[in-house]
This record gives structure tokens, sequence and C-alpha cells, in this order.
């Protein structure tokens, strides 16, 4: 191929950099692609770098040694992130969410894109990469958030299932409490899906009692894996939390029942 | 702001228009984050445009008007796709992959951010962003392949469930028969989550004998809409497929039960 010009290269190293986010890219990759010498690459990554630290759009860290080179690692900066959860509260504070029963429709929220690539990018930050092996969440709606978290931290996504599928093979069940409804369920999970003794975060929509979350240590458990940390995108402050640990969110929920009003504001991380 | 050079205001507009794929930004955006006159905009927006197009990596279209301004289509070169469906096949030709009953095991490919990331630029470039509303799944396995899909289109994702949700509010129900067990299955939408007259794609993971696809066009008839399209990651072309019309995939697999032998091939659209 033809050179490029360095206004060129930057452009495709940065592209290269965003689609890999958190993988480590030998230089020698740009260097085929892009025909130039490595010293030039590691000139072009200085540019990149320095633009988005300075813009916080997230950084480049540079890894020595054989299996060296660059990784991208998403980020957003703390105003960003404000308006965000601000923005956030904003679509969630509209009585008409509220369904029979005491719950929050979001669901429109959970399968936007936009607002789910960008509550990824925040949720991804809380966690060091290198501490994840697997994002873990159950079916169905924290499915794009996790994914995104997943992809941010170059990670591999588990998915537990509410049912045993013969698609599945091998699988190992676990029953829990509710913390909600107080009644027993299930949740179900492929033996081929996880390695031993691996960290896992857990991500979802919405926490409530924490149940869910005990149940997915328990069946951690069983594939002698650990849970490491548990990221949620609201929090229903209205309930105690006693079945559950440690967690991070984006935003806190209150429904006050008796005049039907919905209470949200940015949690204490993102102000 | 200070004002930024070239090299670092192509970084910084290459990684807006990444995350906002088939989004129109207009340039003052541009303009006013990166304290630069439109004109300049402009010009980066030329050598971005350009090495794009070089490197196959997509497109920059320009929306003239007052609503105007620049949107990125993510694309992919022959080259790379054609690279990417036999990493796959090879992936997939594996015979420990088989679980009783003639199923295939994928979930570690269906939730693996590197292998669906690739898979939905594939396939959200075989359709118009301007031309789809939503893109539709059912739950599970297709999820974070479908979501790739809706990012990159910039719309809106859609997902069906098995059963009725209480966080749901009113939902709409049909049975359906599913091609391959023969059996009377259950669909769930939302009445919230699509606006009438919608044009839907169709995006999973595996398709068999087509009887999900049917399903999902007669419950988008009760939300007086319409499925425009189907996209898959992976064709079963051994099951006659008479319960649905036109789809799309990236590999073709066939079981052959009696050898207990994969065969999988790159589909035509890869070639």
């Amino acid at each position: 191929m033809e050179k490029l010009s360095r206004n060129s290269r930057v452009v495709a190293i940065t592209k290269i950099l965003m689609e890999n986010s958190n993988r480590i890219i030998g230089l020698n990759n740009f260097s085929e692609l892009l025909n130039a010498a490595k010293s030039t690459i590691s000139e072009d990554i200085v540019i990149i770098r320095e633009v988005l630290e300075k813009l916080q759009m997230g950084r480049i860290e540079t890894i020595a040694g054989a299996a060296g080179g660059i990784k991208y690692i998403p980020g957003i900066g703390q105003e960003d992130s404000k308006k965000f959860a601000n923005e956030l509260c904003e679509l969630l504070r509209d009585e008409t969410r509220i369904v029979p029963g005491n719950f929050i429709y979001m669901t429109d929220l959970m399968y936007n894109p936009k607002i789910i690539s960008k509550a990824g990018v925040i949720l991804s930050s809380m966690f060091k990469a290198s501490e994840v092996d697997y994002i873990v969440t159950v079916e169905t709606k924290g499915i794009p958030l996790a994914y995104e978290v997943a992809r941010n931290l170059g990670v591999q996504l588990v998915i537990i299932r509410r049912d045993n599928k013969v698609t599945e093979g091998s699988t190992v069940t676990i029953n829990y409490v509710s913390g909600t409804s107080g009644r027993i369920q299930q949740m179900s999970l492929s033996k081929k899906s996880m390695k031993p003794a691996s960290k896992c975060v857990f991500i979802d929509d919405f926490l409530r009692a924490g149940g869910t979350a005990k149940g997915i240590k328990n069946l951690l458990k069983e594939f002698d894996s650990e849970l490491v940390g548990i990221g949620v995108l609201v929090d229903n402050v209205g309930v105690n939390k006693k079945k559950t640990s440690e967690y991070l969110s984006i935003v806190e929920l209150q429904h006050i029942e008796e005049t039907d009003t919905l209470e949200v504001n940015p949690s204490k991380l993102m102000s």
C-alpha cells in the first residue's frame, strides 16, 4: 500500500483502537497495515494519547515486553458522566413509567443503544479489565448493558438463564429466593460457559433487594469462581439491600407508593 | 479551549463519529467542542472520509439542509468479511459442539464481543438505516448480535419475550408453531415497545425451519408493523425453510447426523 499522511494514519489507528477496547495490539499490526515504520507509529500514538486525555475520551496504555503493544481503555469525563446521569434521571422521572405491582417500565432505555453505550463506558471504567475474567448477567433486560461493559473491558459475556435450554448442553442449576417477591426461582448456567477460578462482575438493569445478586454469587461458587463486583444502571434505594454487599450504580430511584411519585437522582459516584 | 492541531482534531472527530453510527451530527457540534471554524472541520472530515474509504473501514455521508451534518456508516471490506466468515467456520467445525437433540453449542461465540461486534457490522451493512425503524430479536442468545446491529444502524432494539413479565406493562401475546419441534410456543411484546407502521429487521443467532421468524411476522402485524428483513449468524441449511421467506446469513451449517460431522461454509454473500 502507498504511504499515508500522519493525519490519515491517526484516523485509522484511532478507529482500530476503539474497536478493540482493552485488547493489546502490537505496533507491528499498525506498521504493516499502514506501511509505516514502528517509530512513526509510536509518534502517531503519542498524538492520539494526548488528545484523548485532553478531551477526557479515555486513555491509551503501553504494555512493554514481547507480547506488548498498546491498548485503549474507554473513559468518560466527570462532567459528561454527570450530564448523562442527569439526563437519565430526567427520563426516569415520568410517572407513566409506573406499572402495576410497584415496578418501573424502563425497557425503552435498556434497549436504546445511545443510552446503553454510554452507560457501558461509565460502568466499565469502574472496574479494572485486568481483574475481570467475565461479565455476568441474568436474562433479559440487562443483557445489552452487560454486553457493552464486556466489550469495553475486552472480556467474554456470560448470560445466566432462568430455565434449562437444550442448546446449552449440561448445565448447573440453583434455586434462590427473590428478595422482592420472596418466591423461590431458578438460575441455570451451561457447564461450558466458564473456566474455574474466574473473577466475575455482575451487571444488571435494576437492583431491588439483591436476591438475584446473592443467587449469582452462589451459582458462581459452583463454578469455583468468584463475584468481585456488581454494577447496575438503577438502584432502587427504597428497598433495604440486606441480601447483597457492595455494588455501584449510575442513578438512584425511589418510588413513593402513597403519592405515586418517582424520586430519581444521580448516585453519589456521579456527583 | 485552546486550539488543537489537525492531527488532534481528526482523532477526536473519528472517535465521536464511531460512537454515533448512522446518527447525523451537525458540524457546529465539532466546531464548538474543538474550537475550530466550520470550514476547518469540513477539511478535517475530507481527510477522515478518504482514509476510511481507502482502508474499507466504512464511510461518511453528508446530509444537506438545516438539520444536516455528517454521519458515519460502519462498513467492512469484502476481504475482511471473507476472512471473518472463514474464521467463524473454523470455530464452528468442531464436533464437540454437537449437543444431544441435533443442536449446536454456540453460546461462547454469541457472547464473545470480538466476534459479535464484527458480525454486527457485517449484518448492519446489509440493511439501509433509513429504511429500518427497529431491530427485533427474541430472547436470549441473539440479543448481543441484535444489539450490535441496532447500534450500528442507530436505531432502537426490541426484544420479544417468551413469557409475560410484570415489568413490561400491557403486552400482546401470540402463539406460534416452532418449525423444529412442531410444538406451540408463545411470544410476548410490550405494547409500549413500538410505534405503529414501523419497519423491522429480525436478527438472530441461528435459523432452523423459520418458525420463529414467521411468528415474529405475525406479532409485528398486531403492532401494524412490518418485517422488512431477516439476518442471522448461522443458517442451518440442512433444514427446509418452508416457513420463512428471504433472509441473509454469514455462515451456513449442516449437521450430518449419521456420521456426526459438521459441514460449515461461508454463505454466498461472504464469498
